[in-house]
């Protein structure tokens, strides 16, 4: 099979340690379906401003560019809140996705079965929830021109949050197109009612809309949505919005199903190419303790096959063997009734290769 | 007693009907404790597009100016959802909001014991829930530079969000005096990640906070704050944010406290002066019939007297009353377990003066 490179990024707090076990997973997969991949290694975040200065360096960027995929464990911890901007890791988060064009993220929030009762909704409202939050990733008040200035009021902070046609049109579209081999159902969410750059969104979806005849579409004001989320969470089957709105919502979202721990993402761009991570943060309280689940980074491999390789059979076999690993009773201490039997980050690795 | 002018704004959908009721509470209030109310009716909102062709005549504004408080139904409805910004009812909101310098929106959301199941939220996680958002009304995206123009990707859509150093100290400083009379913990909410503005709101805070030695402060992120709100509901006690963030994550709160037909809402400026409305909005389908829960809107009335007037044996004698409504089984039919039972927004109204 033809060699896939995959730039793994492991970043900050538990982001080595889920990473290793995704990368077991990678090797088990050649094993047993013959693909082919060869990773590349390179520093991102916290890690990077502490040995290069700088949280996206030039040679972690060209990794990324020459790789078919990457693969990101979680960057950002308290060691580097105080830091100037330039000296963040969300500064490289920002920078990375911008500068491998990666405009749409995908966020999936299902309820995991075995974690049914980890979510703070009811379990009669849960039931079926299983919707995806389309995020622009690349635009809006995230990019926009950031300034201060002084006033009589004292200083000002100002930013500024644009769309134009072309970058609403090709989210919307991806949108539709998911949509149509999902539940074929699309909310749009804007706050039209108030803002320039969400009357142009609206305008744009609606222009689209007719190519998608099969896709019934709402479209949803923001602050209706964070209420409907919660309201009515199964009736959502997939989500589009702006990069802000999208922060937001997808996260939740994905707290609502209660599974967090567990939900892998995508940040795609135009092509194959993509960047998978799970959904968790980097959880420095608890790095190095061989205590972080790792099946949202093994579920992200499961993605990245899926969305960028054309992999389904390994996907497959992946997501099935995640399954197996917990229908047996197996658990992380974050999704474990009884700790005292949790199994810890390496073990549930093995259990997951071992079931593949 | 001296007389205190309300301005009495009907508006659209229920908001007639459930101001009806609210005004019974005030003539009430007259015969039982001497206070005395003068009522002057305003036109706003859809109504007023309709009768006037604005969603904000003059003389609704002069109304309001000469007034010592606001009574507000609610406004809007399908009917003025596709006119041209100028002749939308939100248009009338945003326009008396910043005529009226009412740059603070104060959202508690409370649980009702009797509402205890209505809310998609498990009632151990609900227990205790008591939190009050603090949102920055006349700010932010809603009130910046909003404008078109052409580009290369077409038409490109521009808003503009700022904040000086006054308009956050203002917020802040209620915010803190607000936490300091309830469970003194405040959550101050923002993405200072990202933000021009919100560092400039975190820099303000942190300036302000030694000011306020016995409120405990949390900076949290605005992404976060949607999934904490859902996980730990009952561990807030005051929010403060700006404009946009607050209009999601107030609306939030309230849905999941499964009482939102019931909470009150007051927008305030400098002074006493205030404007009180229900959360709930015009809901242009059942208008009309008789069927409206009028309680928060006479919550609102409450809400009115304790903040504005300083009537606090009134507010009192309104809040008990409607406990006590409520705790003998009566019920609307939005809040009814059997609707066959359900009482009329009418006699909703007179069971709660009878019982003052
Ligand atoms: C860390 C932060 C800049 C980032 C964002 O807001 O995009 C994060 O919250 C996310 O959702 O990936
Ligand atoms: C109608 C709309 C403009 C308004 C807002 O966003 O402020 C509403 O959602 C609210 O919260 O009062």
């Amino acid at each position: 099979a033809e060699v896939k490179k995959i730039a793994v990024i492991a970043g900050d707090g538990i982001g080595p340690e889920v990473v290793a076990e995704a990368e077991k997973v990678l090797k088990r997969t050649e094993e047993l379906f013959g693909y082919r991949f060869e990773t590349e290694h390179a520093l991102f975040g916290g890690i990077a401003i502490d040995e290069k200065g700088t949280p996206l360096p030039q040679e972690t960027l060209e990794v990324c560019q020459r790789a078919d995929a990457v693969l990101l464990g979680a960057v950002g911890g308290p060691k580097w809140d105080n830091n100037p901007k330039e000296l963040r890791p969300e500064t490289g988060l920002l920078g990375i996705r911008k500068a491998l064009g990666l405009f749409s993220n995908l966020r999936p929030a299902v309820v995991f079965d075995c974690l049914k009762d980890a979510s703070t909704l009811k379990p009669e409202v849960l039931e079926g929830t299983d919707l995806i939050v389309v995020r622009e990733l690349t635009g809006g008040i995230y990019f926009g021109e950031k300034y201060r200035r002084d006033t009589e009021y004292g200083q000002e902070a100002v930013d500024t949050s644009s769309y134009n046609v072309k970058e609403v049109e090709r989210i919307v579209r991806q949108a539709f197109e998911i949509a149509g081999k999902r539940r074929k159902k699309l909310a749009s969410v804007d706050k039209a009612n108030v803002l320039e750059t969400s009357r142009l969104w609206r305008e744009v979806v609606n222009r689209v809309a007719p190519e998608y005849p099969d896709v019934e579409l709402e479209h949803v004001l923001v602050d209706n949505c964070a209420m409907q989320l919660l309201r009515r969470p199964s009736s959502f089957d997939v989500i589009v919005t702006e990069n802000m709105f999208g922060d937001i919502l997808s996260d939740e979202a994905a707290m609502l199903t209660g599974s967090i721990g567990m939900l892998a993402s995508a940040s795609l761009g135009e092509g194959s190419f993509g960047l998978y991570e799970p959904v968790h943060g980097s959880a420095p309280d608890i790095a190095g303790q061989n205590l972080a689940n790792p099946i949202a980074t093994i579920l992200s491999v499961a993605l990245m096959f899926r969305m960028t390789f054309g992999y389904a059979d390994a996907a497959d076999a992946i997501e099935a063997a995640v399954a197996d690993v917990l229908n047996a009773g197996h658990r992380t201490s974050d999704i474990a009734t009884n700790k005292s039997t949790a199994v810890g980050t390496e073990a549930m690795g093995d259990l997951i290769i071992a079931a593949m």
